[in-house]
């Protein structure tokens, strides 16, 4: 019934019996993706193990190295062509005893505030750190306040996200630079501490963690940064607008230690055509610490291992390599990706597409691409086929973090683009859990990124190819 | 700037010089609204004080009158022209004591079942129902078991809604029969009550109610029905399996009152240059008494509430009349669609247009839209406008239920498309709370129903308008 349906819809469309045939094929097989994974996926069940068997997975913690066994182990299960560790050295940060922060409101009178280390800062002295705050929009606002007012306090970065950009990862972006650069940049000005508003559209009380740089400041001039929750944020704000001495006291516990070896887990399903042009799929395996890590990215995990089972349930055999990749250290130190790029480079491997899922495991809207001119085009001549499952969005640039370090020559970077407007409530937060992610929305984002590594693996993305895609307008 | 870029682009397009002002003016409009709603929204507010301070509001109880109260009284703080109640008789059902239900493992071994009464149910006897269960898959299979496999025992309809559909609207209506119409069917067969799998694609422990009608199947033999929960429905049909002859029982307290006068609640705006054409954008204001009504449909009350705020707010001034009209009653009844439509005809009032808001305060997707096909051609035209606010979605058909009695003539009807993933996950379920609808995502939503409503307003539907739309392509 449903090619028949199909059938009738192209008999108008005015294309040649050759081209019908294939979109009608290619709609099959896509719907069978689909059906494959909305009734009998496993990615769900994968997600449930590494967020409540196995939990946040840290760079260089035990948790992050059971989520390499266990990945492995399933990867192992699925029958692939290969299954294989591939070692990297990681950072190893520890948080240590849980942070507490509280302001001084009157003599003898506090409240505390929810606070957390940023991933890489240095531990507050063991007594805390004491001082007056002092309030600043962004990084750019130090030089206008000079020294003079900055010397001996923590500056207090409070730029809130911005809500009316539809794209909440372009608000992310806007902000971002306070966590990351803030410590390195209060230090010049003889701050003593570094309080960043968490990266969040919404007002509650969890705070973001996610990854700092001192950049080349010396050891001994570095000082301790933490984020601070969006309702806490906007406490400490209005509070100092009438007590502009007001002291906040923070502890943190956290310490960096040497780095320890560690693994991208990798899985390929070798091509039957072209063996030697690899396409690669992947999400990163290890998370920050406070949540599970279930949307970051333990959704784009499962996503990615779910692409290869489900070619393999629907009896799918690529002309090319498909290779899994679950990169460790995305979080904090982007290891697993420069390494799994050096290692391609230092083989001489021909790398043709990699799609990263890397933002949460929400309804999928589409994907975001970096390609040529003739590439993109060709890609977009697809979107017809993504209709019926509402994926619409084909925009370009990006593609993701972790298969970033790819890039260069023919190669086509694409990122899946889920509805994004709830991610950064849980992003690098203990809500980043299980039940914040939807069993269908998880399934439906494997489905539309298993359909794309069809569609490139069976008609290809060279620049130079002379084969064509016919497809109804 | 931003319409120095927009400039840019379009001088590469090819249309007119007004086409391209006429372009640029709805672009910058509609992008006012979304920074309003998204900056110095209302609606989120609204719900808080709907679903925290009132709570579910089912038709004829006190929460639903507070809840006429209320937002009359939030209209006429937005400075309409006009705010009026609008009298209707609505029927009055009461839960009563909550419901419960167990069944008999063995000898004195109980296993109890989370299950609540389908709005319009009888109550069981007063010492509650006992009896074996049989288990169908749908209506269809009453006949196929015959008064001889049915008479006596409780019918548990177990068709689970269809995983593989994407729009879960569809996968709803191909089980609803099964609630709406499963005691009236198992009545004929001599069931003594019915249990119904919970309209849900999760598995999960919340019940799930909703309307159900007796027909006129005579008082005397009507008989009580129940959802279960979508794991207990699991469970009753595993354990069935094994022990076929499983009792279950259940107790239902509820009870059908005499109907009570309620109100629809409307506000409007009247137009400044063609007054008698009506446009109507709504939602309704009765709600399940489970749990707060939040997404059915406080959501769409709200944002159709927003949708004159937004206007008045951003200084635009309709054409024409521009009425809010919060529906009563579509739970267990429709009083409130019908007597608005019954009303506006007995004024011969000239509506032209009608949006509905009746699917939840998730991320909007675009529109369900019921046109004629010159009227659909002239909404696409609009296309490119939402594509900014990924708005991508015009479908064709429905509108909404309370809309629904306003069809004839040249009127177009139009619904929200929110993204439709979670919906069932909290439809009409103790779960369906103030929590689990996000602020933004409830505000681009009601941002997305004022562009459309400014659009048709500004450029009017009418089937024989001479007026033209030019866009980019």
């Amino acid at each position: 019934m449903k090619s028949f349906h199909i059938a009738i819809v192209l008999l108008f469309t005015g294309i040649s019996v050759s081209g019908q045939n294939q979109y009608i094929n290619d709609s099959l097989t896509i719907r069978k993706i689909y059906d494959m994974s909305l009734l009998n996926g496993k990615s769900y069940q994968w997600l449930d193990h590494l967020s409540n068997e196995i939990g946040g997975r840290l760079s260089g913690s035990y948790n992050a190295q059971q989520a390499v066994e266990y990945t492995k182990s399933e990867l192992e299960e699925l029958g692939l062509d290969k299954v294989w560790l591939q070692p990297v050295m990681v950072p190893k940060w520890t948080r240590g005893e849980r942070e507490f922060a509280y302001v001084q409101t009157g003599p003898g009178v506090t409240r505390n505030v929810n606070i957390t280390a940023l991933g890489g800062s240095i531990a507050t002295p063991s007594g805390g750190t004491k001082a007056q705050v002092i309030e600043v929009q962004g990084l750019e606002q130090l030089a206008e306040y000079g020294r003079e007012n900055i010397e001996g306090k923590i500056v207090f970065y409070n730029r809130p996200m911005r809500a009316d950009l539809i794209h909440t990862f372009e608000a992310y972006g806007g902000c971002v630079d306070q966590r990351y650069s803030g410590a390195e940049e209060a230090a010049k000005y003889g701050a003593v501490g570094v309080i960043v508003r968490s990266m969040n559209l919404r007002l509650d009380d969890f705070p973001h963690t996610g990854s700092m740089s001192y950049g080349d400041t010396p050891v001994e001039k570095r000082i301790p940064a933490a984020a601070i929750s969006t309702n806490d944020a906007e406490y400490l704000s209005s509070i100092l607008k009438i007590k502009k001495d007001l002291e906040l006291y923070f502890k943190l516990n956290c310490e960096q230690h040497e780095d320890v070896e560690s693994y991208n887990v990798i899985g390929e399903i070798t091509g039957s055509e072209y063996p030697e042009e690899i396409m690669v799929v992947g999400g990163h395996l290890d998370s920050w610490d406070l949540g599970d890590g279930a949307h970051d990215d333990g959704a784009g995990v499962v996503q990615s291992m779910e692409v290869l089972r489900l070619f393999k349930e629907i009896g799918y055999k690529p002309k090319r390599t498909i290779r899994v990749v679950l990169f460790m250290n995305e979080e904090n130190g982007l290891r697993g990706g420069n390494k799994y790029a050096d290692v391609a480079k230092s083989k001489n491997e021909d790398h043709v597409f990699a799609l990263e899922s890397d933002s949460g495991g929400f309804t999928p809207r589409g994907f975001s691409i970096t390609a040529s001119d003739a590439q993109y085009s060709k890609i977009l001549d697809w979107k017809k086929l993504f209709e019926p499952y509402l994926i619409h969005y084909f925009g370009r640039g990006g593609g993701g973090a972790d298969i970033g370090p790819l890039k260069g020559g023919d190669i086509v970077l694409a990122g899946l683009r889920p509805d994004s407007q709830r991610y950064f409530d849980y992003h690098h937060a203990s809500n980043d859990t299980f039940e914040h992610v939807n069993k269908r929305e998880l399934e439906l984002g494997a489905a539309t990124m298993t359909s794309l590594m069809y569609l490139v693996d069976k008609y290809g993305l060279d620049n130079i190819s002379n084969e064509t895609v016919e497809m109804p307008d």
